[in-house]
């Protein structure tokens, strides 16, 4: 029998994401029966009220899963990787938002506008992998265009804010900013160079192939939440100074032609899409007209006279759909169907 | 017999690009006999030292070419619409920095370390255009590559600083961060939407087939200065919350495959391109890095395993290799082989 309410965890209950899953569960009316907060020892404590519950964050190090149906996993991947065995052996089902399980074949990568079906392959593993922002709005955006006419050859260009660095990221941006403006030198804690005012082409480690571990992080998540293994497809991920809401450079080879106006309509039509594009107004997304939205923002739709190729431009919520709605999304595609 | 010194004059000398020619000319050591400079009315009256000359800013109205060698046209295309008559009436070589002739095929577009020769053609119009930051970038990079392996499809993503935008840029992006941090609303002036702490993926007018204008400029140019009208190129040029500095992202597929080992070394024995490349110490450069810099600084280079692609980091200083230094450069060829 289906139950009518379930027990959550979420771990990292106070960092960004986690603050903003327990945001989306209250707004979208999750059922929830149990809520299980975990935090670092240093922020817990914290009283937090979601779904109409209130709970007292715990130290993660007091966590116990049994009885939990659902655990978010909001907190980094070196505490996914400690965790994850003991969810499993709880029987919770984990939804993991880092970037642990990109690569494991046995959990699925799930956006479900584009490959919800997916979501059933959480039984391998009891493990379900939220993907990261750029490569949820790719996802979404690419999909449509890959029903209609094919991809032959992408390029992705992200420009993302401090905030996808979590709060050490904004604090960083928030602190050389003023230092700046105070005359004062200003160190590199988050970043490895000065990110007010300037631009990184980084995130992540730099591997020894030249690209950064974020760049292959969105291109093997892409590549298997589209199922194209064999898509010509280059990431390249840039942290701007901002601190919400991401943009996405987007140029793509089709295999058959596509006037902007056609694109134009399958991407309207297309679910998880809202279309912002009108060339006279200069109307197109920007990440600040993002930030709040649960839609992946799509504007610029130009073609190439000569080429079947189309550029577009993408704003997107980091931490709205390109984590917390996302990873709740997948939540209720498991309690739907699975749980 | 050729002159030992040069009449020269700057129009739009008060301002950010006619300053630094100014500045610019002096390092050089540029033999400057005669120094004209004129500004609008509201900014003349100043006075200037350049190359050890002092001029008084004089008010364009009253400009006088007679006489004038070469003359900078660093005010914008309306002055230079304006004006270009009479600087060629007056036998003077005009070097523009605005964007009016870029699709004039009696104007040379030059970028000297690839098109040099083509500054030869100055004759037809007494007219040289510099081009825009982007595509003195873009040019330098690619030729190169063009000369090694062959260009088959170029994608182009630029991260531009406000002061591309002159003063009004700066005040804007200024102002904006102020009001954020005082809790004021602020208005949006020079460009059509907030760029504080927010991205613009517009430069120039929006046009109808939804290119900015901005991005057909840097095409048009691109391609004059390669000589490769045919090349499938696609260039986005979003507006970002620096002030001075500016990176671009690039995709290359060549027509041979290019390792970038390889790459490396090409664009390490190029003119006019400083590579830093290190994936191990997080080396690249930065817009911030590549403010003062006379050179194209490139870095993060990655090749694409079964592909022919490279991808490319570029930074640039947009007011000196991005304007000043490269305009200064055409009046060098010029002078040394024509004046």
């Amino acid at each position: 029998m289906k139950k009518s309410a379930y027990s959550i965890a979420v771990v990292g209950a106070t960092g960004l994401v986690g603050g903003e899953i327990l945001q989306v569960l209250t707004e979208r009316r999750f059922p929830v029966g149990e809520l299980r907060l975990y935090s670092s020892l240093s922020s817990a404590g914290e009283e937090v009220t979601s779904c109409g519950l209130s709970a007292l964050v715990q130290p993660l190090e007091r966590a116990e899963f049994d009885g939990v149906d659902l655990a978010f996993l909001a907190a980094g991947e070196q505490i996914t990787a400690e965790w994850a065995g003991r969810i499993q052996d709880a029987g919770a089902v984990g939804i993991d938002l880092g970037e642990l399980f990109t690569n494991d074949v046995d959990v699925p990568v799930v956006v479900p506008e584009v490959n919800a079906a997916a979501v059933s392959e959480y039984v391998e593993r009891g493990m379900v992998s939220c993907p990261n922002p750029p490569a949820i709005a790719l996802a979404v955006a690419l999909a449509p265009l890959e029903g209609v006419v094919g991809l032959e050859h992408v390029t992705a260009v992200t420009f993302e804010p401090v905030s996808s660095a979590g709060r050490a990221g904004i604090e960083e941006l928030q602190r050389q900013v003023l230092d700046l403006m105070s005359g004062r030198d200003s160190e590199n804690r988050r970043f490895p160079h000065r990110i007010a005012f300037n631009l990184l082409p980084q995130v992540g480690e730099l591997l020894a192939g030249g690209f950064s571990q974020g760049e292959e992080q969105t291109r093997a998540q892409l590549l298997r939440i589209l199922d194209l293994p064999d898509l010509r497809l280059s990431v390249t991920r840039v942290c701007v100074p901002l601190f919400f809401g991401e943009g996405i450079a987007l140029s793509v080879t089709t295999r058959e032609k596509m006037a902007a106006a056609e694109a134009r309509d399958s991407l309207r039509a297309a679910p998880g899409i809202l279309l912002s594009d009108d060339a006279a107004p200069d109307t197109y997304p920007t990440p600040r007209d993002s930030v709040g939205q649960d839609s992946t923002c799509v504007g610029r739709i130009r073609e190439h006279e000569m080429e079947n190729r189309l550029d577009l431009w993408i704003a997107l919520d980091n931490i709205r759909k390109g984590a917390a709605v996302n990873a709740v999304q997948i939540a209720e595609l498991l309690t739907r169907d699975y749980l």
